[in-house]
């Protein structure tokens, strides 16, 4: 089985030391979050991530989720509705959530490093109260009072859950194609009927109550994503004052048997004429699910670094325990049968390109939350609208290459253990089957790739990739005669050159033909994160030399930073040749 | 489920038109490889994979082997065992092995397209059959005479099974820390104890009889790799005359719980003072196996290629059903409710590197089979060296780079799927799930790596490199004036040139610091690969024209090559990159 210890240290140093979220907090009038009170959560929420999370990671691996067909009901694997029992009483479902209705206040960047650590702990677990967040939200902007005063206290108390309710069967990045319907009743409820297919804890034992946030056209609705509307639909009836009455028209019809995350109930869900309540304006559905969409995918970033960090942990107890082989440059320990395998630079390779990404990957992940912090709470509308449009940048970037690096960092830790690597006991094969649906699911890496491009960059003109060139420039500047941050500084400069002058290329091919967005996006998206890290590793240095940490952190930061600027940042070399060969590179296939 | 349709017209054209392999065979003395018996070969095999074997894949991967821990004995999957009694009667286990012993007596590269089909139609079910092969090998080179004649036979007919026993607890790549014990007896025979794990068919219920191929040490040997022998141990005790007798003191202690090839049988097997003879001298075992070691090695990157290619061809047809969203160049398909995905340029992006990686593998992979054949039966002393210079140099990348870019095709047509790719029924989730063992056994890709620069470069002095350069330049030259081939052989030349400036950059640093090695090693192997595969791309090109194929098929090599140099070929940036950062790059890590 594998372990995992909450990498308190180093999430204290991504949070305070790199992007001093305290001096933001009480800048954006958050008074509460002060950084006695964030260690006293930090500490508290490792407890249980490492303790009455981690434990499960495995069981909920073996059983699985059960669905009895008569019933319509979920199980969940042995546990873990007793660890969300523990969670609601800790406090924990409204940890970041408006005190108007129960929640604690903090600010949304506070709440990341808990969801780094349950996604790490236990991310089949995590995923039920996930999507509670994204509900709330939905709700906050967008419902009508009674519906605040009925559903989110709670949802923020994590009394019931939320889900998201999207895709069908024939439609999942095409909304506009979707067909469940909501008929208007006279009382000014809706009927919806539809099938919605992956629901994420669409169905469970764990609560009296679910919530769903529901994508349906109604009657009049034009075709295509303008004709959409979102409802909420309890799975339990709820009147307007929020008491539960009889059980609603909505029914699990099965559970998906999965590549990984076997714990996580992913649903069909049934919706058979169920009483719903229109949330937003008609046909204005989408924008309302974007909403939680954003949030959902910085979410899923985060997923991707928890499976990482602890896949890396793992690898590297292996790699101290496990000899085998003398280092080519003679025995570090003759004592022993043979050296350790750490002591192999190949060994050390992967082993510190999952360390790279992860620390590095830490500080870009959090940085996104404070973003939509700043972007509500920002000191003036020049600051929000700032961190608005540099938010809507990071979010594609974030999602996918978290993920995409949780899958290679899953992959090289599991190299690490060699062939034991493939053996259930150990976990780690657990830990790459759990990391594979973070590139699927909330849009595809390549969706996220079209979202920046296609987006953020060609349609709203850059305006996030400026703010983010300023910053990295503002650093360089910052740092020009900082003899320790010479040669990061001098790469990140050219590197953001580079970057801008890869984004005016393609723009200019892609006035000629529009395809050629589609055709440079997934590297550019790549190439871009590869940059940002880039700037999170110069800024890590930057903060570590400025910080009181032991002179030991301070050294492994320079030289994992060295190591990523080294061996993993020429990777933008491939990818900006892969762009500047454009559509003329990727030939047509057979349609046929 | 996933579905699998042999490629013959690619098969074909790799093996006939690029290797020109019925000349080399008639060349050889293989007077029975003509291109029509091949093709009927070809025929049958391909009809046997796709009706017997593809369809048993899903039911392996679902029902797994199972163990009856009191008896020891080990079911296969439904129709595993009638499938095997099928390729018994067809006459498929003697395919390439020598007519003395009732094999077909065809050359090795004559072999590898049915191997690579039975990969792609059924992994867990090849690995059954995989091992004989190499059992026979090693007792054809080393057994002494009645051991040819009592196990050979049986091997070669499929009659019995082989296996390698090399792995045990403690050790896989460090063989000289093996712990398993051979007493002599007064007969001449031999009492082996131990336990050797992760025993690929170790034990099964296909065959009447095992031959397990054993690694142990004599009681007066040398410690190290230096006091390995080598021995013949089958599950039912054979006489001198070939006669089974009674069971062999040898026995399944359990099965491994993998991430993937459920249907194999991975078995943790008991040696307990168990019956066995010497193959070879004493002490040198590990020569015996290195033997069984290499061919299995390039039958291991067969089975990357086959799973890729099984990918690919699940993901275009999926990309070409699955209606979602309109080109951006606007829409392709009006008619219909949306485009098929397939004209979105990046779901092309990946189609496309999976097709090059599998139609260029393809034929590296078997041109490295044919350098096997070459190294035994070449026309001279001369030929027959090259060949098995070069067979030892390219044999760790083919293993490598044929199940590294299983790992990715199998990824990137995974993710053509979207969410639906993680859902079990599509069958793509299994491709992944077992093309994630081929990277680890039969030596890790970081082993392979090793193998390549540290033995075949460094301590060879190159020689393998040396006739890939000079085949590269030699092909170079005859296409310098060639218009439609000058892209490629410009980039190929300018590649190949640093190829070699690499290796001397290398080799340099290694000789203050043999670490440096490891350091530089798998960026190295990777390197290569890409730099070998742009060869056989370049090849690809030359022969389609050369060829009676249609104008189409020679357009789609040239695409192909196009999009490969444009977008795959660049990656050897960042590999030299990370070579050249040597071990300066890579700093130490805490060891405790």
């Amino acid at each position: 089985m594998s372990a995992y210890k909450a990498p308190l240290d180093d999430i204290r140093f991504a949070l305070f030391d790199v992007l001093d979220a305290e001096t933001a907090f009480q800048q954006m009038g958050f008074s509460d979050a002060t950084r006695d009170i964030l260690d006293a959560v930090l500490e508290e929420g490792a407890r249980f991530c490492e303790t009455v999370l981690a434990p499960l990671n495995a069981v909920g691996d073996q059983q699985g989720c059960t669905f009895d067909k008569d019933s319509g009901q979920v199980t969940t694997p042995a546990g873990f509705s007793q660890a969300y029992a523990q969670y609601v009483e800790g406090g924990w479902p409204g940890l970041v959530s408006p005190t108007d209705f129960g929640g604690q206040g903090l600010p949304h960047a506070a709440g990341v490093p808990m969801k780094e650590m349950i996604d790490a702990a236990n991310l089949s677990w995590g995923n039920f109260p996930l999507l509670s967040h994204g509900a709330t939200e939905a709700l906050l902007q967008h419902g009508e009072d009674w519906q605040k005063q009925a559903f989110l206290g709670p949802l923020v108390e994590g009394r019931w859950t939320g889900t998201m309710c999207l895709t069908e069967p024939h439609c999942g990045t095409d909304l506009g194609l979707l067909k469940t319907r909501a008929e208007p009743q006279a009382d000014g409820s809706y009927r919806i009927t539809g099938t919605k297919i992956f629901i994420t804890a669409g169905e469970h034992d764990m609560t009296a109550n679910i919530v769903h946030l529901v994508l349906a056209r109604l009657p009049d609705a034009p075709a295509g994503s303008k004709g959409i509307s979102l409802f909420v639909v309890p799975k339990v009836k709820v009147d307007r004052e929020g008491n539960m009455g009889e059980a609603n028209a909505v029914r699990c019809g099965s559970l998906e048997h999965k590549m990984g995350i076997h714990g996580s109930a992913t649903c069909v869900m049934n919706f058979d004429g169920a009483e719903g309540y229109l949330v937003g304006q008609p046909n204005k559905g989408l924008m309302g699910m974007f909403t939680m969409m954003n949030t959902a995918r910085l979410a899923v970033g985060l997923q991707g670094l928890g499976l990482s960090d602890r896949a890396l942990q793992n690898a590297l107890r292996y790699s101290r325990e496990r000899l085998q082989m003398r280092a080519l440059s003679g025995a570090k320990f003759p004592d022993k049968a043979a050296d350790p395998i750490i002591v192999h630079p190949d060994v050390r390779r992967m082993l510190l390109t999952c360390k790279a990404l992860v620390e590095g990957g830490r500080v870009m992940g959090y940085h996104g939350a404070l973003l939509v912090d700043e972007a509500h709470h920002g000191a003036d509308e020049a600051a929000r609208k700032r961190a608005d449009e540099l938010v809507g940048f990071m979010t594609p970037i974030v999602k996918a290459c978290l993920t995409e690096w949780g899958v290679e960092c899953t992959y090289n830790a599991l190299q690490c253990f060699g062939g034991h690597g493939y053996i259930a006991e150990h976990g780690m094969e657990q830990l790459a089957r759990d990391a594979r649906i973070t590139t699927l699911y909330e849009g595809t890496t390549g969706i996220q790739a079209l979202d920046l491009l296609g987006r953020k960059v060609m349609q709203l003109q850059g305006a996030g990739l400026k703010v983010m060139l300023e910053m990295i420039a503002g650093f360089c500047e910052a740092h020009a005669d900082d003899a320790a941050l010479a040669p990061f500084v001098a790469e990140l400069m050219q590197k953001a050159a580079q970057w801008q002058q890869l984004t005016l290329s393609i723009g200019k091919r892609a006035a000629a033909n529009p395809d050629e967005v589609g055709a440079a996006a997934y590297d550019y998206l790549m190439y871009s994160g590869y940059v940002a890290l880039a700037y999170w590793w110069a800024r890590s240095v930057a903060a570590a030399e400025a910080s009181s940490q032991p002179q030991a952190f301070k050294d492994d930061k320079r030289e994992t930073a060295r190591f990523y600027f080294a061996r993993i940042l020429p990777r933008t070399a491939a990818h900006a040749s892969a762009i500047e060969s454009g559509l003329a590179g990727l030939p047509d296939l057979p349609l046929e």
